[in-house]
């Protein structure tokens, strides 16, 4: 259990868009979590960038989400020359597979329970 | 590890949508897996269903992708009897708190390993 407050990202204001990022990994770490961990902190220069989700199954199935408000901020962050290098050795040794869903948010809601 | 092939779900020809369910779960189970497994079943008989993609860091957040051609399935997913049901027990019962999002997917690619 993680020591800090979990939570999803919250619904934002519609339009905006969802990058869905569905992943299995090669077996071994290969400097892996320190470039997922450097990603994380350097997507929050992009200006647009809303947050991002993530859960993994260990052994299994990785998802990431990460909300942007426009397709400017996307290509933005799918150009960043540190991500770019990062998508190279990703194909190159980190990923099996993986499917990518570039997705323009309609709707959204969210749900927190009432503290008793 | 589980013991069958893990793969996400393929990108699809757009467009189709992705529905993002992102949840964090209160303690104990109280039915919770069974349904899941229930859901994951029923979901099934929707026409236009496409798949789904689902992760979960242990003791963290919850990613859950479902996959439709169009808003008609969407729809009669949203309004199916048991999974009404399911959804007020959730409420009720099993989520501290989620955040659902709805998108239309405008483009997608998949990359798989080339094996040696």
């Amino acid at each position: 259990m993680s020591d800090h407050f979990i939570a999803p990202v919250a619904a934002h204001e519609p339009p905006y868009y969802a990058v869905v990022f569905t992943s299995v990994r090669t077996e071994g770490g290969n400097g892996y979590g320190e470039t997922a961990e450097r990603m994380e902190e350097l997507v929050k220069d992009v200006p647009g960038y809303l947050g991002m989700d993530h859960a993994g199954t260990p052994g299994g199935l990785s998802v990431t989400v990460g909300y942007f408000r426009d397709e400017v901020a996307i290509k933005e962050w799918g150009a960043q020359v540190e991500h770019r290098a990062a998508q190279q050795r990703g194909r190159a040794e980190w990923y099996e597979r993986y499917t990518l869903h570039v997705a323009k948010v309609e709707r959204s809601h969210g749900f927190e329970r009432e503290r008793g």
